[in-house]
C-alpha cells in the first residue's frame, strides 16, 4: 500500500475525489443507516434531516472551520464558521433555528482577538436572528494547535412548502442551473493573502449568510436542488450533482460570473476560479418555466445581484459535468482531487 | 492587564473557575438570548433546548474532543466522543436521537487508526442504537494540530413524563444527591497513562454512554436534576449545581465510591480523585423518599452498580458545597480553577 493510501494528506479534507473516497472506503459503511429521516450520512448532502417521532423533519448540518489565515479579506473565522453553517442549512431549504459553537484554542492565544471573532460569528447570527443555543471550549497546547478551530453545528426546519428539505440530486433533464452571483472570490482571496504570495488586490471573500436571498424562493416552491460551492469549488459541487443525480450538466463558461480582480489571480497563480472555495454563493436547480422568476426574486438583494442561469440538465453524459468553452469548444469539467486551498475554510 | 488575563490559558478549557469566567466575560453577553428554548446559553447547562414551531422542545449538545493520548486504558477519542455527547444529552432527560461526526485530522494521521477510532464511535452508537447523520472532515498540515480533534452534536427529545428536559439546577432544600458509581477512574487514567508518568495501574476509564442506565429513571420521573461529572470532577459539578441553585449541597467524603486504585494513584500524583473528569458517571438529584427506588433502578445495570447516596441539599451556606471528612471534619469543597490533568477530554 502506496504512503498516499494509508496516511491522511491535504486532500483527504480538501472537498474533491479523495474526501470522497475517505468517506466512502472509511466512514459511511462503518454507520448503520438506523431510523434517520429521508437524507441520511450516506447521502452525503450538505446536511441531513432526522426525523422527530411525533413532531417531523429535522434539518442538522455540521462544519469544522480552520481557516488560515483567521482573518482575511471581507472576513474572519467567526464569520465563516456562522454563515457557512447557515448556508448549508439554506440551501437544503431550511430556515435556521439554533446554532452550537465548539470553539478549540491553542494555548496563548489573544482574548482580545477572540472577542474580534466572536463578535463577527455573533453580527452573522444577528444578521438571520438565530440564536446560539450552547457550546464548548476546549484548549491546546503551545504548538498542539495552529491558534483556532471552531466546530458549528446547525439545526433549521425546513421552509418548503410541503415541509420537507431540499436535497441536491432531486433534478431531472430540461432543468436550469444558476448561481447567485460571482464564482472564485473567497478561495482567491484567501490564496491572494496568504504569506507565500502577499498579492495585493482589491477582492475580498464572499463569505455571507445566504438564507435572505434563498427564503423567498424556498417559500414560494420553485427550487428542485440546491447546494453551496464551497470546497472545491463550482467544479465539485455540479460534479456532485451530476453523479448523485446520474444526469449531465452543461454549464456555458461566458456565463460563469467571475470577478475581473478573480480572473486576474487565477491567471497569475494557475488555479482556476472554478476549483476553489465559495463561501456566499449558491448553486439553484429549477424548472426552466421558472428560471426568470427565481433570478428576478435573487436579484432583490445586493447578495443576488449577479445572480444569472449557467447551464442545463442533460441526458448526453450521465454522472459527468460538460462545460462550453464557446467558439464550438466543449470539454468535460472534472471532478477536482481537491480544492488547491488547504485550509480554505 | 496581566497575561494571564489577556491571553487563553490550559485552565480556560478546564471545566472551573477560569472556563466559567471566559464564557460569562467574553462569549454570552455577545450573544442576544433569541427565541431559544427554556434552557438556552446563558443557563450553561450540559444541553440546550430548542423550540421546534408547533413541533415541541429538542435537546441539543456539543463537545470538542482533544484527549490526549488518543488511546488510552479503556478506551479511545472516539469512544469517548460519542459517550461523552450521549451522556449531556442523557442527564437532560433525553433520549439520543442523532449524532454529528466533525472530523480534524493531522496530515500524516494513519487511516488504520482512524479506521479503530471510528469503529469505536461506531459501537458506542451500536450500544444506545442512534444513528450518526451528518459530518465533516477537515485536515491540517504538520503540526498545525496534534493528531485528531474530534467534535460531536447530539441531538435528542426528552423522555421525561412531562416532554420537558431535565436541567442541572431545579432542586431544593431536602433533596438528595447521587452517584451513578465510582469517581475519578477517567482522570486518574488518563493522568497514569501519560509519558511524563507512565504508571503501572489496573485502572481503566470509566467511558461509556449512560443513557441505558438513565432512560428507566428519567422515564419514571423521579429525578430532579443530573448531571456529568466531566471536566473538574464531582467539585466542579456540585459546586455549579450548588451555585445555579442557590443552594448548599452537603456531601459526606466516606460515601462517594473511589477504587482503590484511584486513590492510590491520586495519592501519589497530589490530585484529587474529586477534580478529575469521570466519562461514564452522573450526579443525580432526587426527592428523599425516591432514593431506594432510584439506587435499586441504577444498579440493576452494571454501569451503575456502585450507585450511592453520597448527600443532601441543604439551606446551610448557599452556593457553597461542604464536605463532611468524618469524625466531626467539615470544609468546603471548592470550585476547582480548572482540571488538573489537560486534554482530559
Amino acid at each position: 500500500m502506496s504512503r498516499e493510501i494509508d496516511r491522511v494528506t491535504p486532500l483527504h479534507g480538501a472537498g474533491g475525489e479523495l474526501m470522497d473516497r475517505l468517506l466512502r472506503e472509511h466512514v459511511i459503511g462503518r454507520f448503520a443507516e438506523r431510523n434517520t429521516g429521508r437524507i441520511g450520512l450516506s447521502a452525503l448532502d450538505d446536511g441531513a434531516t432526522v426525523d422527530v417521532p411525533d413532531r417531523g423533519e429535522l434539518v442538522v448540518t455540521t462544519d469544522s472551520h480552520v481557516v488560515k489565515p483567521v482573518r482575511f479579506p471581507g472576513g474572519d473565522i467567526g464569520r465563516l464558521a456562522a454563515a457557512g453553517t447557515i448556508n448549508d442549512l439554506a440551501v437544503m431549504g431550511a430556515r435556521p433555528l439554533a446554532l452550537t459553537l465548539g470553539l478549540i484554542l491553542e494555548v496563548g492565544f489573544p482574548l482580545g482577538e477572540l472577542d474580534e471573532i466572536l463578535a463577527s460569528f455573533a453580527a452573522v447570527l444577528d444578521e438571520v436572528d438565530v440564536p446560539l443555543i450552547c457550546g464548548d471550549t476546549k484548549v491546546m497546547g503551545k504548538g498542539e494547535l495552529d491558534r483556532i478551530a471552531i466546530n458549528t453545528t446547525g439545526i433549521g426546519v425546513a421552509a418548503t412548502t410541503d415541509g420537507r428539505a431540499i436535497g441536491d440530486a432531486s433534478f431531472s433533464v430540461g432543468d436550469r442551473v444558476l448561481v447567485t452571483g460571482t464564482i472564485g472570490d473567497h478561495g482567491m482571496a484567501l490564496m491572494a493573502c496568504r504569506e507565500e504570495f502577499r498579492l495585493q488586490t482589491t477582492l475580498e471573500s464572499d463569505v455571507a449568510p445566504l438564507w435572505p436571498i434563498l427564503e423567498p424562493v424556498v417559500r414560494a416552491g420553485v427550487v428542485v436542488a440546491m447546494k453551496d460551492p464551497t470546497r472545491g469549488g463550482l467544479a465539485s459541487a455540479l460534479n456532485d450533482m451530476a453523479r448523485k443525480s446520474g444526469t449531465c450538466i452543461e454549464i456555458v463558461e461566458d456565463t460563469i460570473p467571475v470577478r475581473p480582480e478573480a480572473q486576474g489571480l487565477s491567471d497569475l497563480l494557475g488555479i482556476s476560479p472554478l476549483e476553489v472555495a465559495n463561501e456566499g454563493k449558491a448553486i439553484l436547480v429549477v424548472r426552466a418555466a421558472a428560471v426568470d422568476r427565481v433570478l428576478t426574486s435573487l436579484r432583490v438583494h445586493p447578495l443576488g445581484a449577479n445572480a444569472v442561469c449557467i447551464g442545463e440538465v442533460t441526458g448526453e453524459y450521465p454522472r459527468r459535468v460538460i462545460l462550453d468553452t464557446g467558439v464550438g469548444g466543449r470539454r468535460f469539467l472534472e471532478m477536482p482531487l481537491g480544492d488547491p486551498v488547504p485550509r480554505i475554510c
